[in-house]
């Protein structure tokens, strides 16, 4: 895993993910005490940066290998990235859904053009599913963060981030990612460490599942006590991963953590100061620029929103933390 | 009124306004029954390509005349336009606003640094207390579409989107823009004619107050019956203006007209479908490419969202058309 991984996963993206701004607001600004920059990710194809780390693994499998397919175990922004970036290609993507999930997920991933196997989330193991199906069809499995590759796409959004940071006179900024298993803020932190070695990366996590800030304080991997309960579901994940974990070690500053409330009036500004729609998991990063600002160093800070994938619903409850 | 002199807005605005992408999603393709491209000007300085005409008439006055101050009658997106592109250049602006106009309209044009001068509807007279205002301190009266600058700086947005249509291989496309008294669909469609010559460009309207398509079809400038009653307030507007017009019955063709509902509907599809928050009136030309499908040729088409500035109530509406 290393720097020349992500510039060629770069040269692969280019033309197909697209190349987000960096926004600005004079309101964010003066909320968070200093210039605060904007990665909006939810503009990102399939409204998450997800679309780049599955662009990157497809793209980078051998043509033998990728015409028999690939396979993603996921409800959420990976399955779609996976599933756009095989359809564009031509080649097939099954996704391994539980059948408990909301139809509008179901639908979305189809619409990518993947075939969607749902499964018992009580009586079934997705990974028996899924095992029998590559075994039968040949897929390869593309893992949402523990592979490399995956981590080489996202790490493609720390490389334009590092470009406008140099271009705007940027420096010594904290970099906050919204952070599940880590693919995002790991390949962010090795973009970084190549072309912007003043920029920190410091994972945001919602209250209850820290476990990249926990593990960042004692220097082990720390698991969380539950794999649900947090309106941020985009990154609720039990531990750093395999891969990212030694990543996040090396490079990562201390972890930030916000509660959902925040996430949700993070989501109301993003609306009304950017007109950009955040999900719960993709506003944690800006909640704690706005909300954490003491734990912060420097005149500048640069977020990602990570995604925008939330239904009406959930949105209508950002909006009435505005009023 | 002509093509240099949007090449010349263009340059003073280069590095200060935002350069938008085009957005695309499969799913409003469906909808539209053609590839549909997506101008997100909401994602502009203050929210709405009103920036991009402000920031080129302020930067086009001479040193002296600008340092005196700019005014500009408007509860809008234009006075929040004005009034940031004043703070930028480090001189004076004073917006005419009506007192019953939102305190939070208010709150935001003075954060952009305005001096907001209010007046009562009913007993005083914007254009006397302008006058007045004006004459006592030197200022110069931007206005919101009568203006060749801002016409001028509206028409960068065009050179914008015949750049990537070109890119895009995108030919002989209509062009669907949010039209209130013109200067945005006229200083696009000046930059067609020079840059994209197959693409035309056509107004949207909510119904009741669709002056420019009425005007097109007879021939002559046709006035509305109402000043207000419709949610797509920002580009409600009495009659196409002096200098828009003469451009618009050259160049654009038919006008597209949509229900107030529709336009939320839009808004609604652009949340989920884009991500991006579009206000009614912005939403206007996208309402038109996915409801009146069967008034529009070609197998590619392109629509502004021009601005995205919505309270959260009224969005709130546009939500409740995805349930």
């Amino acid at each position: 895993m290393n720097i020349d991984m992500i510039r060629a996963a770069a040269s692969r993206l280019d033309g197909h993910a697209r190349r987000t701004p960096l926004l600005n607001s004079p309101f964010l600004d003066e909320m968070a005490g200093r210039r605060l920059w904007i990665k909006p990710e939810c503009l990102q194809h399939t409204g998450s940066f997800k679309f780049r780390g599955g662009w990157s693994a497809v793209s980078a499998l051998e043509p033998e290998t990728r015409a028999r397919g690939v396979i993603a175990f996921s409800s959420g922004n990976h399955a779609q990235g996976v599933a756009l970036a095989a359809q564009a290609h031509g080649v097939p993507a099954v996704i391994v859904m539980p059948s408990d999930c909301p139809a509008m997920k179901i639908d979305n991933t189809r619409a990518y053009g993947a075939e969607v196997v749902l499964y018992d989330r009580v009586r079934e193991s997705r990974e028996e599913i899924g095992a029998t199906l590559s075994e039968e069809r040949g897929l390869t499995l593309i893992r949402p963060y523990d592979e490399p590759q995956v981590i080489a796409g996202q790490g493609t959004c720390g490389l334009e981030i590092a470009e406008d940071a140099n271009r705007l006179g940027i420096k010594d900024a904290d970099v906050i990612v919204c952070c599940g298993g880590g693919g995002l803020t790991s390949g962010i932190a090795l973009a970084f460490e190549a072309d912007a070695p003043t920029l920190r990366v410091r994972p945001a996590e919602p209250e209850g599942f820290d476990d990249v800030a926990r593990s960042l304080r004692s220097g082990g991997i720390e698991r969380n006590n539950h794999l649900s309960g947090s309106i941020c579901d985009a990154i609720v994940s039990p531990q750093p991963g395999d891969i990212t974990w030694p990543i996040l070690h090396r490079l990562a500053g201390p972890g930030l953590v916000i509660s959902d409330d925040e996430a949700l009036q993070a989501m109301g500004h993003a609306f009304s100061r950017l007109k950009v729609v955040a999900e719960p998991g993709g506003a944690a990063a800006l909640a704690a620029a706005l909300f954490r600002a003491d734990e912060i160093n420097g005149e500048d800070v640069i977020v990602t929103i990570s995604g925008g994938n939330v239904d009406p619903a959930m949105f209508a409850r950002a909006l009435e933390t505005l009023a």
